[in-house]
């Protein structure tokens, strides 16, 4: 069966409160893409943040001292090292430029997933205003799949994504930072491969793998495109949560 | 556009001398998949190796001394651990069951890439043989990609996989091991935003973008598909190598 991702076109700015599945649903109607049962709607953390309203302003921070210490070592502002600190579990690394940690959610990315860019704020200065992760992409993912299944009456998977860096390799890529009825990882243990022999462990990051080509099709900037219709998702959709991708600290090599 | 993953089913076993061009686009051919210029062909590793004959009976390999001493730490069979350490630069973690290098690729993997899975040779017991990467990933795509242009006269893009598991997070994913003629980074530094604010520097790795869905479709075992061809790759083509998306030691935070 062929994936497919579509990209949803003509989505409005996003404001607090706004909800997103009656854009998204309107947004797929005059795109003219049909809803089924199985397909997965892909989100850009972007959207979802700015409608729970988790734009913050950088005047409105007080740094802490150790946020101070941080912020000279990481050559970035102190007001945004103190939101780096408090949206994170651990800091990891620290390099000019660049501070990566464990965020509160548990995931490892750079500066705690805070982003300067399509962001404005209420005095129209961008330099001022960042945006925050939403509070908890699970449920974020969740509350727009009972919606839609509420208006459709379709059984849907959600997911969140954003760009993140990684160890190794150069060059961002679309991961997800929330899901919702559709699996994280599958285990592909126990399979029996062409000639009856076993296959050993395999459990592949099936959210991840889509999260990264929904996030090449939605871009990143001027043209960027918030959300991405799925079909052929070649597995079984069931309840999950981010918490399946995220490699625990002791399980870690390369922490 | 519509970003699509069609999977290509019926091929055959693959032996040392086959020409994977050819059956690529009789595979393609007996699926109705037509090819287009930009299209992109993404080729699982193992069909590449076993067409350059990558095979390797481990009755024919000796163990140094150095992969004996590593074989009791990894509890692997000396043989394979000879094997590994002959294809990498430098062992990077070893622990009960884990062998984690510096391919001589370049790119960092569990055991080398080196794979019992799938594999059978000509004595028929398929514990007794395992399969190399294939010997220069970007040059194996660089030969399917000129023959395909012979053949059907399209310009296309050619992709070899394979599933890499990742520091931080559960589950492998499909990774870029050697690319042709399709950008390994897309670069969007200096796009501009919504806004008009300037985007920091943004480097997407759009060639694992497209390896990890297309490794989605392919699956592991039984059912494997070892090519799927992907139409609607948002970028356009270029000359290139694996070598884009390799991060150096030096800028790798995290070895």
């Amino acid at each position: 069966m062929t994936l497919t991702f579509t990209p949803l076109p003509q989505m409005p700015l996003i404001y607090p409160g706004d909800n997103l599945a009656e854009i998204l649903l309107a947004s797929m109607q005059s795109a003219r893409v049909g809803l089924e049962d199985g397909d997965i709607l892909v989100v850009a953390q972007k959207i979802v943040s700015k409608a729970e309203g988790q734009l913050v302003s950088l005047a409105t921070v007080t740094p802490s001292k150790e946020a101070l210490e941080l912020a000279k070592r990481s050559e970035k502002d102190p007001r945004l090292v103190e939101l780096i600190l408090r949206e994170s579990n651990e800091v990891l690394r620290v390099r000019p430029g660049t501070i990566i940690v464990e965020h509160r959610l548990g995931f490892i990315c750079a500066s705690a997933g805070i982003d300067h860019s399509n962001v404005k704020g209420n005095d129209g200065n961008p330099e001022d205003w960042v945006l925050l992760l939403p509070k908890n992409p699970d449920s974020s993912a969740l509350e727009i799949r009972r919606k839609i299944k509420v208006t459709t009456g379709n059984r849907v998977g959600v997911m969140i994504i954003d760009s993140h860096g990684r160890a190794w390799r150069m060059g961002t890529v679309g991961t997800a930072i929330g899901i919702s009825g559709m699996p994280g990882l599958v285990d592909e243990r126990g399979w029996q491969d062409l000639f009856g022999y076993r296959l050993k462990i395999t459990m592949v990051a099936a959210a991840d793998e889509l999260a990264a080509a929904a996030s090449l099709v939605m871009g990143e900037a001027a043209e960027g495109i918030p959300a991405v219709h799925v079909r052929g998702f070649p597995f079984a959709l069931r309840e999950s949560s981010l918490k399946e991708l995220i490699r625990s600290k002791e399980n870690d090599l390369f922490r």
